[in-house]
């Protein structure tokens, strides 16, 4: 069984990585660090609006908006941008991504699918209004941000 | 009805520039900017995949996932990231926004609310997999992209 999953994990970490094998490639590598790069500021944006109203006042629909926002980027395959040949190099500026992030694939699996996961609840709760369980799953998709960055990313 | 027509366009120009009266701002100028000029790129790799596909082999998937996160982004209310203070500045790069874009209250929300209109109406088209309509589809939502540009971004 222990088997089985880390072939499964392994599977849908190419899949997360490398998107579906007919993903069409686009933009140049500098265009792909400069989107992957603008994806996690646009997640970051919406992270920081969630957390205000957190902390502040509790506006449904901007919580809402925020969580569609970090739920579609975090289902659009992003692994599509990290292309052979975009290990290094400078999109608006360079790229933060460890030399792991490229070769482990059962790590990055992991990381990506807790992601998924819970950018899709963040978005189910955020539905619901219910601005303690917001709070509460803020915390656990932040952890799963986490967990990504303290792995794969290398430190501002 | 013209003037009712004009006073309701203004006052969702406001609420799509302001966000809502109780929108909590988040960010510095220069992350207001940044974000804003991340999420505008998020949009245009998810332009560029649905490009791809209309253009090469059609992979439905693909193309919900990136309408998806242009539907979302398109939702998001980014006029929250137009506060006073960030009509000049650099965020990635020198904010390419016009000065009309902070005053024409009017023409930004024409240019908002078609440009929400054509991306919502692209994610439905994506979901139903249908490849010349999604190509028709898009040359819209490029259109709408494109009036905004013109009347309210500078040149590169």
């Amino acid at each position: 069984m222990k088997k089985i999953t880390q072939t499964l994990i392994a599977g849908l970490a190419l899949t997360v990585l490398a998107g579906t094998a007919s993903a069409q490639v686009v933009g140049k590598s500098e265009d792909q660090i400069r989107w992957r790069q603008s994806a996690y500021h646009t997640m970051g944006w919406s992270m920081g609006r969630i957390k205000a109203n957190v902390e502040g006042t509790f506006n449904k629909d901007q919580v809402i908006e925020a969580a569609n926002v970090i739920q579609a980027i975090a289902n659009s395959k992003m692994g599509a941008l990290y292309q052979p040949g975009t290990e290094t190099g400078k999109g608006w500026k360079n790229t933060q991504a460890k030399a792991e992030l490229f070769t482990d694939k059962e790590g990055v699996g992991k990381v990506a699918m807790g992601f998924g996961k819970e950018a899709n609840e963040m978005a189910k709760v955020a539905a619901s209004g219910d601005a303690a369980a917001v709070k509460a799953q803020f915390g656990k998709l932040g952890e799963s941000c986490k967990a990504c960055h303290e792995k794969f990313r290398v430190k501002d």
